[in-house]
């Protein structure tokens, strides 16, 4: 953990150094990804059949098929625990209902010179869903993911999830119901990515594939990408927390450990305007680091990338925030909304003392798919636009052909495409 | 050509391997252009004048600067004739109504229950755009990607060009110029991609980068992904035109050209349900390629990926084209709406018999940079939403975290997340 202070000589070079900690963990996997691709594409089932079995330790056959069941379904989910599918359902229902909030309407420009004009909004046909198996199965995420495709329109959404040595976990397929996914594969790996991409015997092929997974995934997300839209590819998490010497230094610690402990490469910063406050917290992340059940990971990411930054005022705390365009950032000052509407670049923004972050990661409502690693500065979170596209239309008369006609065959001309001009001309 | 039938036997095969038909022409270029990028990083402007001496065949030295003046756009501005001015000025007045008409509007969702939740849309800082040098030098396509930048609030757009042999496009400047582009530099390739996207001591890096460009100008911006967000790398244009018999052929004839003329690789498509037409059309195409200045190229794409379709009814042409998902399409029949109302994937339509695709490639108002290739069942034409993001936020009082917290907490502990549930907990 790095303790800096924008009064430092020093200060713009530590903090560059921080702008600059890309956490990179990326593994080069491209050739290894290319022939799984290549083999899902030339034998289809037969591949992804050997593939599950090289990989995943179990053999799809006769009793396990590759598609899971409804009746599987129905069952895993009575072993689920009744209020485990309360909270399930009360996340799904909030975040379909901001989802919802966020479609967009059609464009229609009348044109009273016989040019009409207009813009249409379509849902994707087809999305498959990538889920990773095992301990980073999390249902959260298959709300967060399934949900806007439903909310958009998409009919058909193909999820896909490893089961290691066979075993499905039950509340992610309790979710994958409650978000309305279509069809369950017991595939994963870049096999799976491939499957959803190219299609096989079984699995019709989709329009786009998201969701996490690991570094096979990502890169096979890369190289499907032109066939099938893709989710850009997540890096490690982070956290950014402005809070004045007000706040419980106890819940900004926990705040801070919550994204240290996704991933031993995520980041969490508190910018701070009290030096006090700025220690006590620092006290607080010690102790809670003694006990929480994930505190070697969450130590690791607060000693490799965790830094407090104090500023002279909140001026400057404005400045430093959109430079570091961060995936989540939470405001704990007496009037949030006043310094987060001078904030330009952040994923997802937790407002207040009573707003932690966490409650943005499974119930608020906003998505919790954002864009990591100053990427906010150009991208965005997921939502309902990245299960539609548009279409623009014109629709001209004569008279309105005639009105705007002309200069469209002067700058074909200038531009040298005669058939262009033409194609205008003739009609005049 | 391809002259294929709906009733034939030997249909579904033929259209299939129309829709596999790739017209990929891309060449691999990835360690030239991972080379250049790295020289770009490391040396900044030092590795921009060796390497534009080196492409472009002219040295920028003190009397040519890197950078193009406003003195020089305004001079350059001068030579261009006024009336190819005005062209170009409708043109940028309705593209930017246009673009205006799109923006999005901020989302607040009070919340009754303590938790208030919002979507937040900002501009893009600085953006850097592509502007292909020489004879692919489009002053159109300057407008396309500059305005709608403009429109959502971007304040810093850097264009970049190469002039080889140190010549300039002086209509190329003056779209620059009515657009609002803020700064030209005289750069083009892979380095200028890489001088965009990380910066020299000259240029300061932006946030995307789009625009066209060559097999160089393409890999570098899939180099730079990620530091940088980057447009769709577009595939050779197409159209496809559904036409009923009441058309005149020499229309349709001269609108499939004027695709063809574009490349090689390029696609044009009849679809009709009369086959008197059909042949009058490929026959009116056969004359056009004895005159038109660009039938070389139009020719060998008509030959190569060119294709006529006869269907029995209009029910077959709606799933035909849903399949293609052209970039363009025409709908030259009695009711085009009702046509359009059933196309799910198309990047932009142009309805009647009075709306040449030429139209839209340069006054109508709508984009012209549009999926290609069958994306279009993804992906969309460039708009505002290209050059603004979103930020979500949520705002909770303590009544609204009782409200929804203990669900939180349930779901993180069951993902394992115990910090999560306890930075949730500590606030209850």
């Amino acid at each position: 953990m790095q303790f800096i202070r924008t009064s430092d000589a020093g200060f713009e070079a530590a903090f560059a150094a921080i702008l600059e900690d890309g956490r990179d963990t990326t593994t080069r996997v491209d050739a290894a990804v290319a022939e799984i691709i290549q083999a899902v594409r030339s034998e289809g089932d037969a591949a992804l059949l050997r593939l599950t079995s090289r990989f995943d330790g179990w053999t799809p056959g006769d009793t396990i098929a590759l598609q899971v069941t409804a009746a599987e379904i129905d069952a895993a989910i009575t072993t689920v625990e009744p209020g485990l599918l309360e909270a399930l359902d009360l996340a799904a229902m909030r975040i379909e209902a901001f989802h919802r909030a966020q479609m967009p309407a059609d464009l229609v420009v009348p044109g009273a010179d016989g040019v009409a004009l207009g813009l249409r909004w379509n849902a994707l046909d087809a999305v498959g869903l990538y889920v990773p198996g095992g301990k980073a199965a999390y249902p959260s995420s298959v709300l967060m993911n399934a949900i806007p495709a439903r909310v958009a329109g998409v009919a058909r959404l193909a999820m896909v999830v490893p089961t290691p040595g066979g075993a499905l976990n039950p509340l992610v397929l309790a979710a994958a119901r409650r978000a309305g996914v279509t069809e369950v594969w017991r595939i994963g790996g870049a096999q799976a990515v491939a499957a959803l991409a190219w299609g096989t015997q079984s699995i019709a092929p989709v329009d786009r594939v998201v969701g996490p997974g690991n570094a096979y995934v990502a890169e096979a997300k890369r190289q499907v990408f032109g066939r099938v839209g893709i989710d850009s590819i997540a890096g490690p998490s982070e956290v950014l927390i402005l809070a004045d010497g007000n706040n419980n230094p106890a819940h900004v610690a926990m705040d801070l450990m919550a994204q240290a402990e996704h991933d031993e490469a995520a980041q969490s910063i508190l910018i701070t305007d009290d030096a006090a406050f700025a220690e006590a917290v620092v006290r607080e992340v010690e102790k809670a680091l003694l006990t929480l059940p994930r505190r070697a990971i969450a130590g690791e990411s607060w000693a490799k990338h965790g830094a407090v930054i104090l500023v002279r005022n909140w001026e400057e705390a404005v400045g430093l925030t959109n430079r570091l365009a961060p995936e989540h950032l939470q405001i704990m000052t007496p009037d949030p909304q006043a310094l987060f509407a001078r904030i330009r670049h952040a994923g997802a923004a937790f407002l207040g003392r009573y707003t932690p972050e966490a409650i943005g990661d499974y119930v608020a409502g906003p998505n919790h798919v954002l864009p990591t690693g100053r990427t906010s500065r150009f991208a965005s979170g997921l939502s309902v636009y990245d299960f539609l596209k548009r279409t623009t239309w014109v629709e001209a008369d004569a008279a309105g052909l005639a009105a705007i006609g002309p200069a469209a065959v002067k700058l074909a001309e200038a531009e040298g495409l005669g058939a262009h001009a033409a194609s205008v001309a003739i009609r005049l």
